[in-house]
């Protein structure tokens, strides 16, 4: 029921129906920290097995693996990028040594499933070693953060597709409010006249900027350090061993841009692509903090609130008032997004404390930023579906609040001066008279000046441009659901 | 196979084998973010269930609640205190709502366990109501954050005990090191001797003083708002519910000194203690770091390190370079440190974000709290055991460095004056010549002198007591790993 | 016009009519970063002159300083308690050395005036040594954590008298509104009725919460390293040292409880009472922002928001919108809050950043610690001077809100059952009646019972205590701004 | 010596000297927190007056300004953008308002300078009025954030230049050092050889990498929301000017690519922008950071530390060891760093505060990202000036490191296998024989063989490719570190 492993510390009693072997067992008996393995990140799974194939690939062209071994682990990379196996990758999310765990986990089980394949015991690593053959010109310093970068790739990649459709949903209620007008407001003071579709659609462009920020990062995140082994010198890593990788794995993952850097010494301790990678997300989390706070405050009430909009009710919202319906969709993404700040601060220190030749802490980079990105593309999804696409507004009291604001007064600064049209606006709030008829009263502008003047229509702006978002089809969006979702399926996170 | 349930916002099947109900299901539906359920913090299920308890006996007692419905829900309490039932708590660690919906899904479970009790059949409200029975004189307002505040009064006191056996374990490293002398250093530069006890001792005391800090907070966190309901009022609340609640709620938690704050509409949306709470373990989880980077750098090397100590070897430390041993223990927990400081961020970005009445985003400062003092508890004890326990010097290395020292002349400066003892220093650098030596071709001061303020043992100082730091027995650590054994099991977070 | 002065490093010139000597410009130099001198501090200044005079008398009583000098070393630092040579201290605030630059500075502008004192020529450290007299028996890292800890006692102690005259004025108000009702609000929908008082009240009594947990960081403050010398092993501080420098800083600063921790080595490098100092701010800053953020949103308007309060107007409010007020003071106390976040942060990287035996980056703690508690000290006064003494409320449109307010459905609904009174809650909003109306349709309760169930007065609960909160009588208040008052002018943070 | 202003609150007595006017009176007696005026940040200053420049130009132009009030203006903008007048700018960077303050004490001043060119009274407002005429179209919710945005791009391109010189100094170092071995190192572990000259050479690599960020975002700081005024929509600003003023901007400023934003409403209420900026440069301050500690490990002893290098003594180390020499310049660098990082999250918290159409809290984004920038840029100076550029190596320490090192073993792994060599590894540590006899004494292989694969020198990589980073002139350092002189010396943060 067991096989005997040894390693440089001794011996150890493996299950014999495991893929992984000595290594992984005594770090999962060293980090006992979290209990949440590493494939609850499949991305990273998927994309270190595709580092490992690429690297088998890569030694058999250049002649230091047999292409009978090489076959045979790649054939197990592939099951593992298939789906497979994914139970056998145990070691914790939290773990020391640089990744190093993690590494020797995927060797373990590719080593093993190759032997598998081969007909061959687990464990014979006589045969197929999992240092010797599936660690061949590599070092968990090269390995381990290009797949880390790869499975950001991905996962972020995903971020932005979810990201699209909110935009979308957001630009199609600033389509739907486009002639309601409301009584915008700064510093949460009344101010001048706007439209609520102007409100939506600056959702909808403010996200659009964010998507862009993070796509600004992705081909930072394609910037590998692949034949650098320990430390940059690439020792062990045979003579075209790193341009060959690549190639390899360009094809492999479809992206024809991935890279090697330019200084693999600075490359292999850098971790400054996740610092930006982290702002970015922490950007976006932000964002949308703000646009969620900006929905709950308007759409707070329903009588001793702002009342402008009105969220979709989606669950009973107090156990002890009944009726009460309350934001908890967007209440929920606000917290992601506090997540997000605080992961964003773990990724600093995590790099600030990167020494010498080597950042040791990428595995809580890894953790945070691969949860990071889950979370928040399951927020924004949840935002657009059980809230957004649901708004409506209170067209009746933005419209009475909008006749009698005393803010337009501002429209006729220009004419009146700023002092007299405070006393006018002061005077106006006052008496409850409007502001119409003050300034008509003083007989200094004729009442068509006037009326052209404030017209609220007109005070709004002609800028909204619908021109400028188009829609998504129902198709289109179909299909992009589809898709995440099918890859959300296998997220754990 | 399915029951219907209904509330405001219509009707649902509910699979007819679950506790759970319709509020329940529609909070899982919305708030699909993390895969993570609230029952990976059994602390928070326990607790929460003994407040549920509580209520029901103060129900009883004022007269709200019949006897035989409050004995079934009192039973149903039980039986998920006694660890039964918890995988019916289902929704997830990231909700919108303020906790209403981890509330809604205990008044579910306790209601459908209650009902089995009497022999109804599940969803059976008219007998026993999730909102009428089981949530009588309750708000989720009163209820979730006095369930969140006892929950960290376990895991925190938890996290405490393993402190001790840590702090026990630095103590005894520091007795045995206590004539091993070597170089103490400031600013990465040479200073002045001293011993390795010492500054295992200082480890020690440190972590006693976190410990310290960490108990100062837990008698604030046993402030309630209990009868509080909605926003304070206590509106529902009976006359004397209050005082029974909390009466009850002493004996079932065994805490006598739970009690109620004095101002309930305050303590209804303060979050004040969850700052207390989540700096406490932030400032262990730093000076926690600050031990291991000490552990990393003084045990660096072999060769071309520091080389003061070593580490046990606990897993092989790298994929490529053979026979290499890395500090992996330590490096965990600086990934945990970087985690709890960003969590801390979390916690004041949650806590700011409180509006009015109530705060909203409790659920955040749960899920962060209750996983730090999880994974903080858990690193501590695997640096302990994996680690510290394990320490050994390499006093060959150390008593040549400090008989060499340079850094004795300040032993001498009283007596030579900063500025001349500086220019001995310089030269015993530049030459290699030994302080001793240069001081006694100047003829200034006799070798006796010389010899007596130049003893490094003496230079250590007389400071350190090892009858400060008593032994834990043997025993006493067994025992206390135990019953941290047992509730760790429970745990997975 | 200058003298020479030397150093290990060479020989220098300086201005001959300045204290400060080579060490000091040497620093300027170097850290040419922030124009910022550590003299925008005084009560730095003044604390580390206190340690020095302490000192000078410790070495004058164990006799290694003689009588002569050490009382000419006394009088000088005296000059510097008592407000003079404040302009000598030019060293940045930020600066490398862990202090070291600081404690030179000390040393040189006193032992220069000193020597001033004894009429011979300043740069004359023949007679007085900045390092063998002045610094006798001392090291930095004694010294200046001690002073740090001590500046920080003095001005955290007056940011909490600021916030006793805060908590007064909010109590105050709570007194005033005591009965003008209003509608709660959790997750900023309405809820059920309470008083303005009592929500008042809630500021006033968090406030006197985040008071108690500064104070309890003060004693933490109190626990010194004198004569630990330079790691902690008391190298060059003789016999008896310790002792007396103590005795003599309680009698000097009027702070009795004074002492040296119990393991001076841990104490030397320690920085885990500068987290607790600066959590206690923080927590402060964090409920100051969500008050102001309750006061911004209570105050929205006047015409298009809540409208509930009236802030006093301060200043214009726009520069084109003529007759806008805006809630400036409280949006000046959010930034600080920020701003006291980020260096809580800052706070945290320093100290966890500590190495071996010493923490080198004090400097930084010292200075964000010293700005926060300062700014923070203003922030609470301009809070309750420029807003919260004048805020006034809208009587008229509260009692509008509670009248017709839904939300007192809750307090039928343990009569109706949650599903009921959730039904009648809805049809209250969709057509208008009042809930009164509809429940008295039924026929199933009375009017009587009706009419005493929804009494608002009544729902608000009768839990405002006005005798809890006795008011500051103006004469007090008078004199605490008086003091307050006086060290601010001094104070160029 | 007084004259009268008045505004909506009422009148006020001004010295009749200064050419501020009630409003920034009102500010100041307000705003009382911080002792800093804006004017200690002249990037700001001379930004915000090219803005009022280019509004009064584009005012002239449409018609709006007639052209002699136009030309004061004009002129009394350029006074100060010539570096006069700035003793005006008076108001505090901690303000609420959301820069009305700065932007009332703008047009105050420029009106008042406006008058006194005309040869008129100050205060003569009838003829030019602060806000009719200065402030004609704008208001400060577009003037404040693009004066902002304006003077980030100038103050980061100055800290872009002055990182340039430390990049190139590193490189300088790296092509000084690129024949000087070591024995690389990774988790602080001996690992494999490398040169001096390629650790410097990653420096130089990472920092230009971080240039290349921060660059990045200089485009995006470009996007200004001139002629939105109020909310976005434009209200007050007549067809054309938007167009007109952005067009005299950029040849005021000299930048050509300065232009408007495409959704105006969305810009208004914007600060992701910050966001970003303030990313960037703590992704630089953590890089740099790490670089020091590096550094400061690297120079480590003299004799009990790893001392490879040896870092400039730029001022005696301790007040009590005489001799020590400690590495302030890095730790001053350090500390940075940590303000830096703390500074990134008070954007993050005033970022997301925003509400609705204005995020009122720009200028405590402002004030930190204009102090990170001066403070980073002054930070890299000091550290090229005073500590890299005199960086040497201790070469002889390290040649006897490299030649003894066990991590060779690591080039023998392909040959004789993981297992195998992590057993000669062990060996070699514990006999102190050397690899290259281990392996000799088997017989397996032959001396050149073992000899060709275990050449440090060729383990070390021909990466290194010294014509990557070409030199700067020193003519052109001068000329570059005059430019930042001049600008440096009107900083006062």
């Amino acid at each position: 029921m067991v096989r005997i492993e040894r390693d440089s510390l001794g011996e150890r009693e493996i299950p014999d129906d495991v893929y992984w072997g000595i290594n992984t067992a005594r770090a999962v008996e060293n980090f006992y920290i979290s209990r949440r393995q590493i494939n609850v990140y499949p991305d990273l799974i998927v994309a270190f097995a595709q580092v490992k194939q690429a690297a088998a690939r890569a030694n058999r062209d250049i002649g230091v693996l047999d292409r009978e071994r090489a076959d045979l682990i790649d054939r197990a990379a592939q099951d593992i990028i298939d789906g497979e196996l994914h139970d056998q990758f145990i070691v914790g999310v939290i773990q020391g040594g640089a990744g190093t765990s993690t590494n020797m986990n995927f060797n373990e089980v590719i080593a093993n499933r190759a032997l598998e394949l081969a007909g061959r015991p687990l464990g014979d690593y006589d045969y197929i070693s999992p240092n010797d053959h599936v660690n061949r010109s590599q070092s968990t310093n090269d390995t381990y953060p290009t797949a880390v970068k790869l499975s950001l790739v991905y996962a972020m990649g995903r971020l932005t597709q979810e990201m699209r459709l909110l935009r979308n949903s957001f630009a199609a209620k600033g389509r739907e409010f486009k002639d309601v007008l409301k009584v915008g407001r700064t510093q949460l003071q009344d101010a001048v006249p706007m439209t609520v579709g102007q409100e939506f659609r600056g959702f909808s462009t403010t996200l659009g900027e964010d998507i862009d920020r993070i796509e600004d990062v992705l081909p930072l995140l394609q910037e590998m350090n692949l034949g650098a082994t320990a430390i940059g010198t690439g020792i062990t890593a045979p003579e075209g061993y790193a341009r060959s990788v690549i190639r390899h794995l360009r094809v492999i993952t479809g992206h024809p841009d991935l890279h090697n850097g330019p200084d693999l010494i600075e490359a292999t301790s850098d971790t400054g692509v996740f610092i930006s990678a982290s702002s970015v997300m922490k950007r976006a989390a932000m964002k949308l903090s703000k646009i969620c706070n900006d929905l709950r405050l308007l759409s707070s009430g329903p009588q001793a609130g702002l009342g402008e909009l009105n969220l979709p009710a989606v669950q009973a919202g107090s156990s002890i008032m009944p009726g009460k319906v309350n934001p908890v969709i967007p209440e929920a993404v606000n917290q992601v997004a506090f997540v997000i700040a605080g992961a964003d601060l773990t990724v600093s220190f995590a790099a600030e404390a990167g020494q010498l030749q080597l950042n040791a802490f990428e595995p809580v980079i890894a953790h945070v930023l691969l949860q990071n990105s889950t979370w928040l593309r399951r927020s924004v999804r949840t935002l657009r579906i059980n809230c957004v696409d649901g708004i409506t507004v209170n067209g009746d009291r933005l419209e009475q609040q909008v006749s009698t604001s005393v803010g337009v007064v501002t429209a006729l600064m220009p004419r009146l001066g700023y002092l007299h049209a405070s006393q006018i606006a002061k005077e106006a709030l006052r008496s409850g008279r409007s502001i119409r008829d003050l300034v008509l009263a003083e007989g200094k502008l004729t009442e068509q000046e006037i009326d052209d003047a404030l017209d609220p229509a007109d005070l709004s702006g002609g800028l909204f441009d619908t021109g400028r978002l188009p829609a998504m089809t129902p198709e289109l969006i179909a299909q992009m659901e589809e898709q995440l979702d099918a890859a959300d399926r296998r997220d754990q996170a």
